[in-house]
């Protein structure tokens, strides 16, 4: 019934994170990598304050990567990702093929199992959307072009890396009916593309209705329930939940100014987000930096993981500029919680050892830690955008960023 | 990792709440009833939607109750405790000592096993702080004196209902030190008066720094840290949350309009609160009331639970009017998660049977069900309080009360 221990687990996260932000934002780096480092100091490695496994710690992630991406398909109006959509697919799928292979032969060459080598290849596919949007919410640059192509490409990749893992498990299993892969992309592609056309539409025909409502803020209560309900429809087709929230997120964007849902979903963004990240940095095991062994793997795995990214978006974006190119690569490069939970599948399914998922969630923290510094120096200097919607959330930063 | 099957459950639970709260309030009915109906038609012995014993939805309850606490300690100033003081203080001790003793002596005389009725007398003890007070504040009463005092009392009572579990539990498994008691009570009342007495200076002196702080909404970062923080010292005092989110909330009573904190609550309050009611009432065992023996100590207990607050917290109220003394015994008359706690306590320890258990449960809810009913008849036709700081929240089913 009560669970005081747990009360006090949120009360220790969210104080740390808020410290940490404070004091990452003094030392003029982006305050998400001091959320994460909270996470690994708090880890199971390390304080040990964070539990592994907690359903409950585990569910308020899942929480705050749903708010954080409806708040980024907030900011993301449909008519924009018509004009970048072509840019976007290109770059989530370029940037699906290098590190898979790359990661593939890796760990064949190191470790001599195929099926190990597919599972990690499969965990290096897929950017962490996440931790892209905050980082780039956190720099005031979501609306620059690069940005949205960014954030559109790691949509794709979701969904790409997906469709991967679903490839690889019955790749493993042997049970690859081309049915169930086609009945899968077919429900995945299905859903992006009727949530992306028709969401607003249908948001819109519900909202006099809502505007009449007689509870307290109807309208925040309607995006709450679309943004939860498309993210348990997302999960249930074997999507990230996350990608349902960001579809969710851009049916209300029309809406936004007029219901004022920046300004009230903000409080429950600073709320629930620090434990998204909190939670994903506990996930590393830090006694994989100490053996001899698996820090090479992580070393490799991580450079292939950064180069993989670099070239195959970057090049995507060919004709953008180099600086462009660059934003696109580095943007692309964190990877996070489609990477763990294709390890954790490959894990649970006894595919890959407790070493080898080690280094993938290694990775995946490693890529994240590497990517908020090199974007913030990639967009210094160049004019940001202030929408006379944005509030300070996503402006904060911004002193930071010309020094 | 993921918990897409938790997403479905809280989007369940979220829409589910508030469009029985649109209902009921057409209804002319407090919300709040139709968010306790929700959970029972979900919960286990019903649509099983609301899975028993789920540590997310568990946590989800209690945030929500610490949340709402807090908004309730927000509108408590200090200095209004130290006018009512007294009279809450006599309205919490009477309320303890006539729902105990009756509750006792019944299922002692239908049932024989003077362990069972201790703790079920224990367990009829403490109202519902968090139930009362949505009430008052979904009826725009929560400035009236008798609200004042009903939710003094209620957290006066709280504390003594844990103090009576403390004893009972030493009581009946024979280790009951006076040492033990003593630390124990001496705890809860060092917790509550320190709180209560320095943590508006306490809160006050940090204010400035907080206000240079460079993380988005530094103020309501310190005002959450500090809830959740008071709470989790509660539950390890043994105390109820609550009663830390509570005395949090009255410590940033003076700050409030200067930071616009209800403004800022009010989306986290609306997002979480309806899991408390939800949950609580998924609680409720619905072949209880189909069992002949256990109706009738459903019906017998429950009796007693109203009658033992009307004419103890009803009489301690003596010299304030008719009105005001049935308003004060029927606000205190709720039952909620103390009670349930002692209820669990009991039934894990092996001295209440799951039978009692279920009636105990069941008592709880059915005493939240009457009370708001109740309290809306005799707070109408009077005056209510709309002091300027009091946005939409509180004073929503103002129009419902003249009708």
């Amino acid at each position: 019934m009560i669970s005081e221990n747990i009360l006090l687990q949120v009360f220790v996260i969210f104080t740390a994170a808020k410290l940490a932000g404070e004091l990452f934002h003094r030392l003029n780096q982006p305050p998400v990598i001091g959320e994460i480092l909270v996470g690994v100091a708090l880890g199971g490695t390390a304080l040990g304050l964070i539990p592994e496994g907690s359903e409950v710690l585990d569910a308020l992630q899942e929480i705050g990567a749903v708010i954080l991406l409806f708040m980024v398909g907030l900011d993301t109006r449909p008519s924009e990702i018509r004009i970048i959509g072509g840019r976007s697919l290109a770059v989530g799928a370029m940037g699906i093929v290098l590190p898979f292979f790359g990661g593939l032969a890796f760990i064949f060459l190191i470790d001599g199992s195929f099926d190990e080598a597919v599972f990690v290849g499969a965990a290096m596919v897929a950017t962490s959307v996440g931790i892209t949007a905050r980082v780039l919410s956190d720099l005031g640059v979501v609306h620059e072009i690069e940005s949205r192509i960014v954030l559109g490409a790691a949509v794709v990749d979701d969904i790409l890396g997906l469709l991967v893992l679903a490839l690889v498990g019955g790749l493993v299993a042997g049970d690859l009916s081309p049915l169930s892969i086609a009945a899968l992309a077919g429900g995945a592609v299905g859903f992006v593309v009727i949530a992306g056309l028709f969401g607003t539409r249908v948001v819109g025909a519900a909202a006099p209705k809502v505007e009449r409502s007689q509870i307290r803020r109807g309208p925040l209560a309607l995006a709450l329930s679309v943004c939860l309900g498309l993210s348990a429809v997302a999960g249930a087709l074997g999507l990230a939940a996350i990608v349902g929230a960001f579809l969710a997120g851009m049916a209300f964007s029309e809406l936004r100014p007029k219901w004022d849902l920046e300004e009230q979903l903000e409080p429950i963004y600073e709320l629930v987000v620090p434990f998204f990240f909190v939670v994903t940095g506990a996930a590393v095991d830090l006694t994989v930096l100490v053996r001899p062994g698996t820090l090479g793997a992580v070393a490799g795995i991580t450079a292939l993981a950064v180069a993989g990214k670099l070239i195959g978006c970057g090049g995507a974006a060919w004709g953008m500029g180099r600086r462009s190119m660059s934003i696109i690569g580095v943007g692309m490069v964190p990877r996070g919680e489609v990477g763990i939970i294709v390890a954790t599948v490959g894990l649970s399914r006894g595919v890959l050892g407790p070493d080898l998922y080690a280094v993938v969630v290694t990775m995946s923290v490693l890529t994240t830690l590497i990517a908020p510094p090199a974007l913030k120096a990639l967009y210094a200097g160049r004019p940001r955008d202030k929408p006379p919607h944005v509030g300070g959330r996503r402006n904060e930063g911004i002193e930071g960023i010309g020094g």
